[in-house]
């Protein structure tokens, strides 16, 4: 290379840097809508949940609401290399002050020299939330902005040290609000037009069928002339027919000056819709737009068995008419955020959406602020699911700054727990408190229950990961201490080595002599158990049909994700069959909140003692989705956010089966057959296990053995692996 | 008496019945808008003290602010002798319950079949405050009613006992809201013209003078192009004139829709307005509408000193120019609710208004709701204050009910700061906390202030009050013992032998050898020193110039009040001539935040750096109306409520003086000379108190002799008292 040429290199060097600088300055787009963390989510959801209604009569949630902060102060230390311009918009009003300095000028334009700054701009909205939105061609509001609702502003002068009080400054909450114009205020989840497959006229209108379960905004076409149209919704036939006993319905008063297309104000769950009319009106037909929320599927899965296929699609729909403003339970008739639904929304997503803002959102909106007085939801189980939401999360994402975030809400939301405790050191429900577990006949809640002092002790072990991430000694230790011993406590009065399984429940100082499958269950992938224990639990409780059966997606869900942890995945997959495909043989087009394959007719719609009153779009009728991901494609993490991760698949009988699994650094693909296996992967070090009868051989890397007809392959990022080998029957 | 007139008595009687049922049954006009208690007073709160500006911009305070809950049970049991038709109008969403069934019909014309009810009305309003008015014959909504924030509905399955966690139901708050139109959420205060007493020619404008202090909207008269006007207001006319350093004011963009008329959104205080145009803008002149919350001056006092008569005239104004939505501290720049002000507004309150829900709403918007995690205003005192404003309040108004609904606050607030103690047992001011005692230059708030432990010593004396009332046993000994412990550990630690007096505060062990006025006039009024130990006090620091004199109307207050305890009113009177007569001198038209007679011309206008920062009518600049009240007409409350009383006239060099103080049976009414004393009450035992150099005569009653030249009489309601004496000189 010639000298010239190095000068010329050395010119183009300099104007990168003076271009990449210019960039820097000019196109820094990245501002968004930032608020006191939690209270967005919190606003939100009180008004997502009061959309409940019950033919027509506004049915909002039964525990407590909270309330956003009406007055916050933002804060950005900040460093300009030249003066900038910035927009300073607020959902609310704004006092600001630069470097400590009232500026009395207009919000938009406000000139700030170069140099070190300080901005604290103070909003106050009592209507919602204060929310703020800064836009320079430096400065931007964004997730590095600080935020209190205390004061630490008051210059004591008496000299005292002013300012801070009670806690820290906090890390803003933002969401996905890029623009000015996006105003956190007026969110709304997306439509889209949707059409009557089939429509018959019925009594004084028709009934229309949109094919499968949809939840939306009826549209009535072509209206006419003055009186009433009411609209009957069902999930069945049956329902939008029964004009005494449907859940849910609008009526609409038709005048001369309604437009002849009208589209209903509230959004309900339905495929069918029953519309009659009163008066002279007239109509010619409904559409509706169909809302949702917008997400990728990253997660799939396709196997040679169509049925399953068929499931995992209806699964992921059900997963996805559920996943809206926040994980709510059921479609229909909640509508409501519950802790213990959405512990396994948050599962399901690992393995289908991997949206960490929805799992955050609902985990601030659940949780709510101070003081705690009262479980989560009401219900004792669902504070407890909460712990195990934060664990999962921090699994999956390893997302840190959440945990750190969070940590003071879980820390009082521990407190309020731990001094309900009795005298024996275990939570009993108290006056107040449901304890829920599941829907089962004559499932005792009485006295010391094995099942909520397992969740506890999982609770204490999570709040110790958490307070070692805070670097909160004392109380990891502390909290470590708590759960040592209560899960020592939990062996020396719930395991029963006659029954070779954990007892129910203890009710004055006597444990009851009965076998639930709950503790067991959770017992096992909590691996709170020795292999001896595992394999009597399997025996004794899980293969057990003289144990009480369950009858709940809800419980299904973690009966077959512990079979599937022992191995049974050829077993599951029949129940699979059985289970959600027996809903399917029944006309599901999404699935249910409780299925009962002895149950005939029209009983099947029927739930709280009303005709209609099961939902048939619930959540935790998704499990599905997460099964076939963690144990079939079998995909988790072992460190935080899939720095390291193992990928065990298990056919189960299947010929073969391939699909995605969604990480942190993208998917996770894995396609097997009895003879061969391909895998790749965006990031991560993976470990893949497998059984093989012969000498496996690998396109790449190097495959070691481990034990018996077992081997595994290190997996390396953006590399494609295929392996010849032959499955152990 | 015949047969027959008896019978047609007796119909008479029955007719009497009937139509009195009938009465009962169709003007039941006690209906009122009701809340959760607080909540509606937070809200309102949150609003007035966000109108502060500061030269047009948005100055919301430091503090922390409390949200109203947004969702909330209100319920009522009742009997019905015959059906009732009920209108419920709600600020919000409601869903109804009649005994545990939802309600699916209209809120207009709800009907109720006879007999016993339970009646549950859920309220959701995120918006502002979730607020209840029913209205039926028998129905309505009263302080009858209770509400929940919590679950009380929720039925468990499980057979737990349901529904009540955390707190009981409570007493809704209401106020005035008396008809279905009168919706809490848009109220305002009243209004009414106030016309301009001399405008002359300025600049590009004029300068108007309203004649004295006022608040309220300024009104532009005569508008006539295109332009801007730009109003400066001022407390003095160097204010309105100093368009660069005027504390408020207000900008209008005049455009060709703009009306001729046009009334200033956001009210001000003000005597001066500076109107300034720019651009082709013209206008007449201005008038304003004068803002007040309307107040009936129950209070009265008139005297042989003109002087004396202004003085208390100017305060009385003052009082009411300060008592709006909330008593605030001064009118033109913070426009706040400060509570250690507010605490001399309780006590001016009951001499002149004695307006029980004033008192009331300021309590409840100063302490919010839970959790307590940062001192009231940020300031110990203040914090401390509160509690002496029940304290008062229960002595004045004999209100249980409102010491019931206040007490879980009470107990948090208390908690709160005994949490905060030292090992010593006492508050110091940690970080986060001002220890504001006065503005007095060099005051040290360093360590253990011997003034914050006297008000945390009262306050524990209230604490123990309350609980017995709420008869709550245990904490009632728990805050005496507390109190007692704490009181003689003041004396140990901060009397000082040789100087006569409480020393001011003991940093780092050591009490330090300095005297103020705070802690020993305190001692005075709460009781806390031996006869010997008040002489003491009155000569080594009331009457003693060389400790550090008092210059804020706010502390002369308390330091006015301990020597006529020691009966020094004449002293007093004259101090009040000198202090008080002194801003009028100056031109006062109400009285202000700091009076320095030392100080000369502008520099009186000036306070916190700025010079127009000092506020001309401050609520703690009012007191005189307390004083002469209290210590010259002589009249308190002996038992809660006035149930018994004393008058004891002091007239102070005075020829004669009359008035009236109120008291919740109507006005005591004082006319005293040095020759004749009249009285007459409307309801409670009182006992007249007064010295005669010769033996007094009475028209009504006995007087009785208790000391030398000390007489007693006891005042019966709706008597008039005419007593002949010779004053003692």
């Amino acid at each position: 290379m010639k000298k010239q040429n190095k000068l010329f290199f050395l010119i183009i060097f300099i104007c990168t840097i003076y271009v990449h600088g210019l960039f820097a300055q000019n196109t820094n787009n990245n501002a968004t809508w930032i608020w006191y963390p939690g209270d967005y989510e919190i606003w939100l959801n009180n008004e997502m949940q009061a959309r409940r209604t019950e033919r027509g009569a506004f049915f909002p949630p039964l525990w407590r609401y909270y309330s956003p902060y009406s007055l916050v102060t933002f804060t950005k230390d900040f460093n300009l290399a030249k003066p900038d311009v910035v927009n300073i918009k607020v959902e609310g009003q704004a006092k600001v002050q630069l470097d400590g300095q009232m500026y009395y000028g207009a919000l938009e334009n406000m000139e700030i020299p170069s140099g070190k700054h300080t901005i604290t701009i103070k909003v106050y909205n009592q209507k919602g939330v204060p929310t703020l939105f800064v836009e320079g061609n430096n400065l931007v509001s964004d997730s590095s902005w600080l935020v209190t609702y205390e004061d630490k502003e008051w210059i004591d002068e008496s000299g005292l040290a002013s300012g801070v009080s009670g806690t820290e400054w906090e890390q803003v909450g933002s969401w996905n609000f890029n623009s000015v114009t996006a105003l956190p205020s007026e969110y709304k989840l997306e439509t889209t037009p949707w059409y009557v497959q089939n429509q018959e006229t019925y009594k004084n209108g028709f009934v229309a069928d949109f094919g499968k379960e949809t939840f939306g905004y009826i549209k009535l076409h072509g209206l006419k002339g003055v009186g009433s149209v009411t609209v009957y919704y069902g999930e069945s036939m049956e329902e939008a027919k029964s004009e005494q006993f449907c859940e849910t319905l609008d009526r609409v008063q038709v005048t001369e000056n309604t437009d002849s297309e009208y589209v209903i104000e509230s959004s309900k769950a339905f495929r069918y819709v029953n519309v009659q009319t009163e008066g002279e009106v007239k109509l010619d037909s409904v559409s509706m737009l169909y809302e949702y929320l917008p997400l990728d599927y990253k997660g799939s899965f396709k196997c040679s068995d169509e049925q399953l296929n068929k499931i995992w699609d209806v699964s992921a729909y059900t997963m996805h008419l559920t996943t809206r403003e926040f994980f709510i339970d059921g479609i229909k008739r909640d509508r409501w955020v519950w802790s213990g639904d959405a512990y396994q929304s948050y599962l399901m997503n690992y393995y289908l959406f991997f949206d960490n803002p929805s799992v955050k959102r609902t985990m601030y909106a659940l949780r709510g602020k101070e003081p705690v007085n009262t479980h989560i939801n009401t219900i004792m189980d669902y504070s407890l699911y909460w712990f195990l939401g934060v664990y999962d999360y921090y699994k999956f994402s390893g997302d840190k700054e959440f945990v750190k975030q969070i940590y003071p809400r879980m820390k009082t939301l521990m407190d309020f727990c731990l001094k309900r405790r009795n005298t024996n050191g275990m939570m009993e429900g108290l006056t107040g408190d449901w304890v829920f577990i599941d829907w089962a006949d004559g499932l005792s809640k009485q006295g010391e229950v094995s099942f909520e002092q397992l969740l506890l002790a999982r609770s204490l072990e999570t709040m110790a990961l958490c307070a070692k991430i805070n670097e909160d000694i004392e109380n990891e230790k502390f909290y470590k201490t708590e759960a040592g011993t209560l899960k020592k406590k939990i062996f020396e009065q719930f395991w029963s080595k006659d029954k070779g399984a954990f007892l129910h429940n203890s009710v004055h100082d006597t444990t009851e002599d009965k076998v639930t499958r709950y503790t067991n269950m959770f017992a096992i992938f909590f691996n709170y158990l020795s292999e001896e224990k595992k394999e009597a639990v399997k025996t004794n409780v899980l293969l057990n049909d003289n144990v009480q059966q369950i009858t709940t997606p809800y419980m299904r869900f973690y009966e077959l994700e512990a079979l599937c942890q022992l191995g049974e995945q050829k077993y599951v997959l029949n129940e699979i069959r059985n289970y959600w495909g027996g809903m399917l043989q029944l006309g599901a087009t999404s699935f249910w909140e409780k299925y009962d394959p002895n149950e005939k007719g029209e009983k099947q719609l029927a739930m709280y003692g009303r005709p209609y009153g099961k939902s048939l779009c619930h959540a935790w009728g998704a499990s599905p989705v997460y099964l076939f991901g963690k144990y079939y494609l079998g995909v988790q993490p072992l460190t935080p956010g899939y720095e390291t991760y193992k990928i065990e698949p298990v056919l189960g009988g299947l010929q073969w089966m391939e699909g995605t699994v969604p990480t942190p650094y993208g998917n996770i693909s894995i396609y097997t057959t009895t003879k061969e296996i391909k895998v790749s992967a965006k990031g991560g070090i993976g470990t893949l296990l497998f059984k093989s009868v012969r000498k496996p051989s690998v396109t790449n890397g190097t495959i070691e053995k481990i034990g018996h007809q077992q081997y595994q392959l290190t997996i390396q990022p953006n590399t494609n692996y295929r392996i010849k080998y032959k499955a152990v029957e």
